[in-house]
């Protein structure tokens, strides 16, 4: 008896962490979108959410009469696009994901970077583009603290893609990057799994073949895998950054399909761990 | 010194608790709303906002080309209006107030009753009406100790007139009666004083006379008031939902102006206060 207490003690130490971002191509199917938050909601621990827009935003902003500016091909947000983002993204898509996670018994919290002051960003300067109302994340972001008390204060934090400045303006950021910044300041506190879901099973040996994930890689594959241009150059500034975050502390980065996230309570294999050991 | 510990102790045990509500005559103008927001951030302990709607709602409605619709009078919150109000409440209203909030200094964060399972009701039962998704509260609807580890962690709630079902569903509930069941479910943890902001000075004795404020009414005085008809008809619901929430253990209600809401701190007269004792 006294060995499990002690047994029990020495593995709450390290509290395991998941967070997870899905993206357009779960969100915009609601059976994808429904399947996702049950698997999700019954992964054991503390976890994150974060989640990117869809299609309801461009719909919104067409029917409004709201153009998409773009600017040498980049995306601006003016006060309008920021509205609409606002209440799509932090309304409508957050909290119709919270009740889906209360309905399976997830005690989700949904928020912007500005509730909690959970992710405070500066309005990217405006050099040769002005990108309008749009955040970046710097290493005075997010104090981990911070969100610890809400984890640990029984709830699971839905993050959509807006953040705040601190002076009373909201703005839109990225979300594979508010994944990745949460990732890497939590681990500083838990042993942190940041998972990726996309469009695919995971990083392909031969792009025609779903089935040919490759299912571990570490930094010495990683330039194996470059040399043999088998990893195809989209794939690039996701895994440079999932490496990044690793070298950062993060224990290990898995980009893979929402609907095989149940994979994971099985044991058995959920897309591409990227990791420092294999 | 021990003297003094000992004070602090006692003091520190029943801890106060203000609860404040303001609607669209605060929140559709912004001086108004700013200056609001920052006399709630000088109130000291914890605190609770609750925001109902405004003329935005309204205007997306009309925009989007979605009809009011009513029923014997009733508004009826159809599918289309559930999703306006949770993108103009829940998104737009809301993360806006919390950004202000926290760039006064508000550790605030947005809810909707599905975040937390805060406020959990029930679809109202379709008799001679439909009223489309509309969540009535009752005495299960509110569990204290759910919102007290968020209070007690640091954050101030932010709600917005948004429910669930817990079954997936949001739903439209009436921003008065969330600002009540909140009030009398955390009077018991909390010494509870309930705010509601209107567009007068409190209830006055002359309704000319923005100036004849009542100070203070009991139940006594609320009798002897309605027989002299002092108060007028349209006072009469409010002031029964006050008392009653009195009566459920809430300490004192105050009907009062948001932009004389710095008062309270100044020790200076705010509103009407409605209490059992004068």
């Amino acid at each position: 008896m006294g060995i499990d207490k002690k047994y029990l003690k020495t593995t709450n130490k390290v509290n395991k962490l998941y967070i997870i971002k899905i993206g357009g191509n779960v969100i915009d199917n609601s059976e994808n979108l429904h399947n996702f938050l049950q698997d999700f909601s019954s992964l054991d621990g503390h976890k994150i959410l974060v989640h990117g827009g869809g299609k309801v935003a461009t719909q919104l902003s067409a029917t409004l009469g709201i153009e998409a500016k773009l600017v040498d091909g980049r995306r601006i947000t003016d006060i309008e696009t920021l509205r609409v983002v606002t209440m799509v993204y932090g309304g409508l898509i957050n909290k119709n994901i919270v009740a889906q996670l209360q309905r399976f018994g997830t005690n989700a919290i949904g928020l912007t970077g500005a509730d909690g002051n959970f992710i405070r960003t500066k309005k990217r300067p405006v050099k040769t583009i002005d990108y309008g109302f749009v955040g970046d994340i710097d290493e005075n972001s997010i104090n981990p603290e911070n969100i610890q008390r809400l984890l640990e204060a029984g709830f699971t934090p839905a993050f959509c893609a807006i953040t705040h400045d601190g002076e009373g303006q909201l703005l839109n950021t990225n979300a594979d990057t508010i994944a990745s910044a949460l990732a890497v300041s939590l681990s500083k506190l838990y042993e942190t799994t940041l998972i990726y879901c996309f469009e695919k099973k995971g990083v392909l040996h031969d792009i025609n073949d779903e089935e040919s994930v490759i299912r571990d890689i570490d930094p010495k594959r990683y330039e194996e895998l470059k040399k043999q241009e088998i990893i195809h150059s989209g794939m690039l500034p996701k895994l440079d950054n999932a490496f990044t975050a690793i070298a950062c502390g993060v224990k290990s980065v898995i980009i893979g399909r929402s609907d095989d996230l149940g994979n994971i309570k099985g044991q058995q294999p959920f897309g591409t761990r990227l990791s420092n050991n294999i």
